[in-house]
């Protein structure tokens, strides 16, 4: 990887961008690698549904904070996209309402998924660290946390007809949360890539820019390491957290 | 373990608050069983010196944030002993100072300790959450999160003579950080304990210390987590952070 810290142009910027995406987002992680192959039970995919529930419920607040520190109009305005992505809008249901039935759909109770009471404390925490992280740093590095979303397409790629193939228990219609994001997330890395390239005008800048979607990538590993570790390496569930039907588990295996 | 939304009155919650620490606090988790029997070696132990370390520089951070809401000087200068605690006053060095020793005689650079950059992100995250729930909660949930040294002496009391005699690279010097929290562990507990059997005089409000004392074993639990998969599982080390020698780790194996 290059050195983040003399990135002299926009276009080193951008190279050392998509470097990091190549190094670092979460499709590398060992957990995708299960979960797009078919290697995990029925018990483990939906543990994943339900903490990611909890990464998919703090995205609109962790946009809405950002726009709260907006004071530019349009610049707002081309971000409250992403919350009515997630939220939904006049014209229907959102992401959050398309994950729940992806839960639904996997077998688990959208109520107690709603709950947040399953979810792992390690997944909290990252979440959180998120949400804090875009509410406390420079609107600079706030817009670029976002940029993970620049490898999204190339993950979904992958996670869709992995998925359908892998496991009997997915259906065409589970997958309509990641068919839509195929077009919003490219649509909305855009926009984040554009601003970033034209607001990071000093190799300062482009360095803290860089750290931002190094932290993001962070956020979303970190959360596969903590499901890998309680459902996949056995590394055990804390008291009160979602545990799979363990003989589902041992029939699947 | 009992209800805690039904607690009566404050002996009910002490004793809830004692099944809590008896089920939930970090003296169960596996590494730290591993930890106190000698079964690491010395890069594992290096990992949990050195992520410890951010844990620990995170404390009297928290407690300023706690003391920047406190309006009762009586209060505020109680609980200011925890801060001289840890990061010494105008009687010597205090407890960072002493975990940095820690660090240095196992043979970690007390310089990349402070840098921060092997800690792994997991325990940021979990160290950063406890930061910010005393920031936002209630002062008494801020209070009661402390509450895990109740169960400090305990756990000192296993770690000093188990890793006396578990590793050859430990020495009595190396003890001073844990025989110090011995004595300022139960004070502030005992402070502590007092003020939410005070304050906590409703059963909803004897239901959020408990909820604070269990987020707070937790934070204390996830971190042990992280270590344990990154470490001991063969999780996976985040690229960039603390890695062991591994020849080390072989011929100490």
């Amino acid at each position: 990887m290059r050195d983040i810290s003399t990135l002299s142009c926009a276009d080193d910027l951008e190279a050392a961008l998509r470097e990091i995406g190549a190094e670092r987002y979460h499709n590398l992680h060992p957990f995708h690698r299960l979960l797009h192959t078919g290697r995990l039970d029925k018990g483990q995919v939906q543990a994943w549904a339900l903490n990611r529930y909890l990464y998919q419920s703090r995205i609109p607040m962790k946009d809405a904070t950002l726009m709260s520190r907006i004071t530019d109009p349009e610049l707002r305005r081309n971000w409250l996209v992403r919350v009515l992505d997630h939220d939904g809008g006049p014209a229907g249901e959102g992401g959050i309402a398309r994950w729940l039935k992806l839960c639904e759909w996997l077998g688990l109770d959208p109520a107690y998924v709603k709950s947040e009471q399953g979810a792992l404390p390690a997944t909290r925490f990252a979440v959180e660290a998120y949400v804090h992280f875009v509410r406390e740093r420079s609107l600079l590095e706030a817009i670029a946390s976002s940029l993970t979303e620049l490898f999204a397409p190339g993950i979904h790629k992958e996670r869709i007809p992995g998925m359908l193939a892998g496991y009997d228990f997915v259906s065409e219609a589970m997958m309509g949360y990641f068919r839509h994001r195929m077009d919003q997330a490219p649509r909305d890395a855009g926009f984040a890539l554009a601003y970033v390239r034209e607001h990071a005008d000093t190799m300062e800048k482009r360095r803290l820019v860089c750290e931002a979607l190094l932290f993001k990538c962070d956020v979303l590993w970190a959360q596969l390491d903590a499901l890998h570790h309680a459902y996949v390496l056995d590394g055990g569930i804390p008291p009160g957290r979602f545990a799979p039907d363990r003989a589902m588990r041992e029939a699947a295996a």
